[in-house]
């Protein structure tokens, strides 16, 4: 294996040579992390991390979504079954496993960043195969138990300057208070993520919205409801937050009248709305969550179009994010315009757009970004974090929205040790695509260097008011 | 002309080595073709092929549909018109038409195959132009007389290890039975394709339902009509039949009752079906197939997204299939889910996808076959069998699929001629795309050999149970 | 900066090479213009361009789009308000702000355009920056005073052989009827573009209508209003015109009864239709615009797909055509069906369809141009009037429609100096695809030699009936 020093690099001699040049200055940059799921009680506790699958297989829903799709059942894998069924517990007959259909992943993300994360962390230079999967179980089980491989060390020895994590509007981000008493001085951000008070589809939705009111005091009104998001966004911000995430599954925006809206509130949180209203509801969130970052200054984030838990039986017996979310074509022209009607034109807002709908870059997001001084692009999301995804989203967005419309990279990721690995992959991929801009004749070299910083570190910072 | 060897390869000298040692070990494997639409009556029969215009333009709706946007009237190219009509008879007289304009396939797959059928097959290597338009046809004519030209010699000297027909529900494969007596042991099988006697929106769909209640004895219920399925279907897998083939508008599916199954049934059996009724009832059919794959092992495969017959004045003219089906967006996350909550989780049952949407690949098909067991993607069909559109596959589909839930390539032709052309295309184009992930530093080159087996082999005997 | 002479052509030596070739025999061919919107008072005039902010970015919504989406506002651009309110009329303190944003349109065409503009019309071969800003306004305006720099000499350096402007079917012409009577032999041609007369939710329909009305002595019926369109259409014709332009929201058609028609005409001229009768009417009028090119010849062009004046507040403050119109989702297949149903076996009629919606040319468009005789594909406009827009064109295209099928490139633009910018790019992008075909075996050089002579200049001649 030995890791390609040119891996991604374009193939022909002269972009390679340039591509080279802009690699080697933003390669070893700080990793500025501004949207993520890594748990905060890593950073809270400093623990070392478990076992190699515990570590590389179990949590990580693309490799065993993979192996499903394979016909390896997930308990075979570790998952935890929500009826206590036993799922495997043995951490080295899931390592075989893995081991054993190692070749599955070829052509995948998954593929680089894992073998990134076996180079770099663990300094294994061996593919993994049925062959040699005791023996590296053993290494990276050993590795593990030293004192260097616990977060705080890998977050320094990763370069990370900041990172933030995903949390509940409900949550008490103890663990963020933690950190901070600690005295250790890494740099760890909440988000606001409330999506469990506003989605009324879910589950959770009427504990959720009780237990806001309860923790900020409000009554159950429209009114009170939107002032206990208020506190509790306060409450993030005062922590480190500088933005809040909505994961919804489609763009829709509203912009009903305040009786309107507190009608549907009412209806939604009495537990009776249709299908519509909940989806109305959403909407209307989405636009009194951006005028509330008007407000507060909290860069807000909507990531939409995955139709989650599309495997009902698996979700039955595995519960939530176990690999079945599948995108769905998704509108952003019709369903942003009531919230870019009312903010669309303030600068002083930001509203960071992802898609798991390929086709919308060049058809309609690159447009309205390259147009409405509220809105940015995100990187690509989740099955586009590959270099092909990351690829086809500078080919197709760039010509309009330009670069500066995009916020740089984001790893998204709930993997700790895959941060270094993808933010490689995106600078490498950036770095290929402004060299073939410099040897196409489209853009000097000098502006490719200044690019590649802005695209490594200095856009995500910005845009991200860290 | 004299084929490029080095066609459809990388252009950056790196990985057109790579390629050149992959596709080396691959060029001359044996052909499996488990999906097709030749005419199993060549292989019955043995006779020599007519004229070159009969040969390579009269059945070609990709040759005939491009001359014919460019204003040729398909009468001049021999298509046969419903009404008894003249259409040119003469083939020579064909002919000089389609080298009169040959120029009109540059850049497309039809100019690759047929170019590669020239000169493997009749050792041609001049460009057809008007000016040798005679001198070809002249040459090609000779050879047709050869015997070495004749279907079974060809079925040999192609390297085909095995072939599927398409054969509609009701026939009674007598063809089949008859390569099956002749003692001839090349391996052809005919696949289950039940449209007619699925789809009451075809004018000929009262007079299949009948035919096949009275080939199986079944009474007119829905349970005689799913009993004759599954005694037609008995009857294709006796004589070799190892899957089944759904050419449906959308991928939808559905999950009704039983009672309402019924009920549906005997309305669309009846003739008053609405179309939305229709539509529902090729749902309902779509999850019955499903099932009984399950029992029975036939693997199933959905084509769906062409609007067929859009032309309706063509239609009447020249009948269906004459080049004016067009595709349309195609949903399959939501159409396939109905059968998916069903039957996806199982491992034992294979259903392949087609698509001519290909938006769909990043977004839709990739992220469900890879995670449900009992979905695989089908290679690019029709439209898309071609090099840009190989390549784009790979490029959309494998970083989310991987490899191994594709299922190499088939062919999809009636064009006999043009089956070595196409597997010669999809292995050049799949080698350029392995070899491009060995110089990216993405796999090695052990990996790559093997996957290129696999994508012009292996997968395609695996997934369809050869 | 300095352009690099191989800008746009391909990395590797190989296809380089060829395409060098190939790009050395069209680089200077004529400019064959067949869709623009270039005004044709300049060249009725011939009176100076204004400074060089009012040149390059006051009327280029590409431009302030850009500067906007970043937060400069329009006013500081110099787009004039509705209301009156002061917007920045110094050209030097606008030109600024544009030196200052430079680096935002690296990666865009606009950089390109703007580059080659600079170069080839200017002489300068600085890169645009704040510190050399006035340096370059001073040598662009002091330029610009000179006889060399109007408009009849700018149409003779950039070798124009035939220019169409776009113009209401109200338009009296008179700028065209000018040019004719000045002696100068510039070959200048009308467009007629009925959307004022056609489109009901335009708030100039009403009083349109009557225009067209009063200019051509009719009453307000169905047939006097198809009868006003005749004769419009002749009134064009006698003034150069061989085409028309249509853009409408959707390419939705209809083929309405006489009766249905009639009636729904009295209805939108009274005022008082639905958006849903609205929509109707457009797809009405675009079946009977295409009867009326079967009758006199006139090439159809639609172009479809933009949803117009997104942002209303600055539709509100600046008027229409201010940057925000966002492409949306277009469906052609079952849009063009009723029109196709009736004209598109009609070999003697052209009709040029446009998209905004890439995914459309390998789905729909492609397999609707690669059998229609009426339909051919235009050029990538818009946001798609870019490298990669057109590589993606061409590779998504060709292998269904051919090249045959296209109508060579169309500047599409209101910006004089980039007209010949924009043909550069064009043309190095298709021999750039030429060449690749040529070195991947799928092409032979004469051929692609005869190809990009098609592409740059012959097929917008033929397919415009120039």
């Amino acid at each position: 294996m030995a890791l390609n020093p040119d891996r991604l690099l374009p193939l022909e001699p002269e972009p390679r040579a340039v591509a080279r040049r802009l690699f080697a200055e933003v390669e070893r940059l700080p990793i500025v992390s501004p949207h993520g799921h890594t748990d905060p009680l890593w950073y809270a506790d400093d623990a070392p991390f478990p076992d190699p699958a515990r570590l590389f297989v179990v949590p990580d829903h693309y490799i065993f979504r993979m192996l499903y799709s394979q016909g390896v059942p997930l308990e075979a894998l570790g998952v935890p079954r929500i009826d206590g069924a036993p799922s495997e517990t043995d951490g080295r007959a899931i390592w075989r496993i893995f081991a054993e259909n190692f070749g599955l992943f070829r052509g995948t993300p998954s593929r680089l960043w894992f073998e990134h994360s076996m180079e770099r962390v663990f300094g294994i230079e061996e593919r993994l195969s049925a062959a040699n999967a005791d023996t590296l179980y053993d290494a990276i089980a050993a590795r593990l138990a030293e004192p260097e491989m616990r977060p705080r060390a890998l977050f320094d020895r990763f370069g990370i300057e900041a990172i933030s994590t995903t949390d509940s509007a409900i949550d008490d981000l103890a663990a963020h208070d933690r950190i901070r008493a600690s005295g250790w001085t890494g740099r760890v951000l909440p988000c606001y993520r409330p999506d469990a008070v506003i989605d009324a589809d879910r589950p959770d939705f009427a504990a959720s919205i009780a237990r806001l009111l309860e923790l900020t005091g409000q009554p159950q009104t429209y009114a009170g409801y939107l002032e206990a998001h208020r506190i509790r966004r306060a409450y993030f911000k005062a922590r480190g937050a500088t933005a809040t995430d909505h994961g919804h599954p489609t763009a829709r925006t509203a912009a009903l009248t305040p009786a309107e809206a507190g009608l549907l509130f009412d209806k939604v949180a009495g537990g009776g709305a249709s299908l519509a209203e909940t989806e109305l509801f959403r909407a209307q969130m989405l636009t009194e969550m951006a005028r509330m970052s008007l407000d507060d200054g909290l860069v807000m984030q909507i990531h939409a179009g995955s139709m989650r838990n599309h495997n009902a039986a698996l979700a039955a017996r595995f519960g939530l994010d176990k690999g079945a979310d599948i995108p769905t074509r998704t509108d952003y022209v019709r369903a942003l315009k009531p919230l870019l009607d009312e903010l669309g034109n303030e600068p002083q807002l930001t509203i960071i757009l992802f898609t798991l709908d390929e086709t919308v870059y060049s058809r309609e997001l690159a447009p309205l970004a390259g147009h409405y001084p509220a809105l940015r692009l995100g990187p690509p999301w989740w099955f586009f974090d590959s270099p092909e995804g990351m690829r086809r989203f500078r080919e197709t967005a760039t010509e309009t929205a330009g670069f500066y419309n995009t916020v740089g990279f984001n790893d998204d990721t709930r993997a700790f040790l895959s941060i270094p690995a993808r933010h490689d992959v995106a600078r490498r991929v950036d770095c290929a695509y402004l060299a073939r801009l410099v040897a196409d004749g489209r853009l000097d070299e000098d502006e490719a260097h200044e690019l590649s910083l802005d695209l490594a570190y200095r856009l995500a910072k910005q845009a991200y008011r860290l």
